[in-house]
């Protein structure tokens, strides 16, 4: 996607050192366009846990990247032993995020195929290139099946402006490339169909705030922030045609976990007759839990509420502080929506109902059988 | 109520000059206690407008003062001139806030029954004097009822934390004393039942992380400051035993307009089988309206949404800017509940269920007579 008009990916190797990995830092937007080199897998652990990346399938695509470092990193030997430390050390990085695990496990894979440590680095590498490469694939052929339901509406509403609602940042940023939420969004805009965009800003950490408002203006895509206190105000007066949120987990029965605050717009939507998506790649799913609530929540310090940083008048990034010194914060980053809120599942094969039936149905390959279930 | 120690009203008189009106400027809470003085109506205008003072009793009894600073600064023969005139822009000064507009209409009428200017004065003073002394007994009223709630479930909790949640400010900081929402809370300490509270942080203007958890510290109970979003997450752990919030205006026939977001924490307590009420003085019902919907939603500068202020590390208090220049924010400072999400109205007279035969059978008199309606 665009930045300045110029084309960017959120990770990559570094073209003139392929033992670099090379990120956006997030932490830094939109007040500071910084690219971080990423050379060992501890900078990958850091950058994941403290969120220089974050989202789904970039976190998925940085601890594919991870796993190459740390066997780049190996003596020949090593590689086996490394990567699975590797391994461990990545899946501690962030517990909600199912991307994460999943890539890991599918490198692991991958260089169990090969025998030599200069074969396995070299499998690292062409896995890790192909977890990013397919992520950036699928988000796009998410946007492709969920353009239809904005056509939908905009056809329904005889070409008036389709507004859709989205929490956190489900965007390009939070992937590879297109985004999961934001791809039909994309795929609409490059289609003509006229839409405006409500953007949640999403306490505690404002991604919404900082990246999701900032990409669609880089994008050319109209869009207003609102505190994630009034979805509810706007949907109840007919000013939400659609919401489409993304998922850092999602069971295989159809329980999605994503950013906190997602089960009250749910919630809402469901009041009030409106369509709630979610978008993901099947890299999301998680084909083991029947239920939502076996999801672990990760919890994040109270400092991310007490504080926040920003831009001061004279143009310097200063951190503050909002409520009175010794003020208790409990700050956990993720909700469960369950399947019954949900309209339905946008995917890279298709949009699915959100329930276990239909989920297999689409991704028959991907089931667990019993025994490794 | 205490601050360090000292007792506080929100609003009164100063004892050195009649003329005077002292108010805490809440703008500045945590980080700066500000008495400031109200000297005229302008003051009184800009207090309300830009939020110096606010809570729905506040607003009223500010109002209230606003128009006996109307009528000392007028010549005796223009007293009524000057109320009419001060009616319409304290009126005017926030829309959704149905205190205010019943206060003003009380000093107006109050002062029609007398015929000098400066018996008008004087009954301007007794009147605002009343309202506000009205507000302090009545959330003290509140307070009674309302912990026969808590206490009912503290049995049944045999004795454990009643965990409460509540949403914005609607502490004695938004009253003249106790608070309406809190007015509970204070009396269940007192009574020594265990409780803590879940404070929303309450964007755009942080009342929750600003106001609440520093009044709650103050007052010695133990409370948690959270995101607006994480309430729902907390609801479906089973960590919220009660919702209690307060109201800006409910219609006659149990709608209830609060802070943006209050309709979010309703349905969520409603999904979780949470008891969620509503206290209220009964100088906050609108027996006109007969839908939530037809009630004004005040709308503020999207400023407040991308920037904040807070303390630096050097302890000065700044505004930084959350998002990218040129992010457009709209920011509805309201929305409403609707009645049917509601388990009750606590009220001075007692607890009712939120429907116009309940709320009427409770305030027979209050009820407008066909020809007023």
């Amino acid at each position: 996607m665009n930045i300045n008009g110029n084309h960017f990916r959120t990770i990559w190797a570094d073209p003139e050192n392929s033992r670099h990995i090379l990120i956006i830092d997030q932490r830094q937007l939109p007040h500071q366009f910084i690219i971080e080199h990423l050379c060992c897998l501890d900078d990958v652990v850091t950058a994941i846990r403290d969120m220089h990346v974050r989202g789904a399938g970039l976190i998925g695509a940085t601890a594919g990247f991870g796993m190459y470092l740390a066997a780049i990193n190996a003596l020949d030997q090593e590689v086996d032993k490394k990567l699975d430390e590797a391994a461990i050390l990545l899946n501690r990085s962030r517990p909600t995020a199912r991307n994460l695990g999943w890539a890991v496990e599918r490198v692991l894979t991958a260089t169990r195929t090969v025998h030599t440590g200069v074969d396995k680095k070299e499998m690292a590498y062409k896995t890790a290139c192909e977890i990013a490469d397919e992520d950036a694939a699928f988000c796009k052929q998410i946007g492709e099946h969920g353009v239809e339901l904005i056509n939908a509406i905009s056809k329904r509403k005889n070409g008036e402006v389709v507004n859709i609602l989205t929490h956190c940042n489900a965007g390009w940023l939070a992937f590879v490339d297109y985004g999961s939420a934001t791809a039909p969004i994309y795929a609409a805009r490059d289609a003509g169909i006229p839409l405006h965009v409500w953007v949640d800003e999403t306490r505690p950490w404002n991604q919404g705030a900082k990246l999701t408002a900032w990409e669609l203006q880089q994008e050319g895509v109209a869009n207003t922030l609102i505190t994630d206190n009034a979805g509810g105000h706007l949907m109840q007066n007919g000013l939400v045609d659609l919401v489409i949120v993304g998922s850092d987990r999602t069971t295989h029965t159809g329980d999605v976990a994503n950013k906190i605050g997602t089960y009250l717009k749910a919630l809402a939507a469901h009041d009030n007759h409106v369509p709630f998506y979610v978008a993901l790649p099947s890299s999301t799913f998680d084909w083991e839990l029947e239920h939502g609530a076996e999801i672990p929540i990760e919890q994040r310090s109270g400092d991310e509420i007490t504080s926040i940083s920003g831009v001061t008048h004279s143009g310097k990034i200063d951190t503050v502080r909002l409520a009175a010194p010794g003020t208790q914060a409990i700050n956990f980053s993720f909700d469960i929506t369950p399947a019954r809120l949900i309209s339905g599942l946008i995917t890279e094969r298709g949009v699915v109902s959100a329930n276990m039936e239909a989920i297999h149905a689409l991704f028959p390959d991907k089931i667990l059988k019993p025994a490794q279930a």
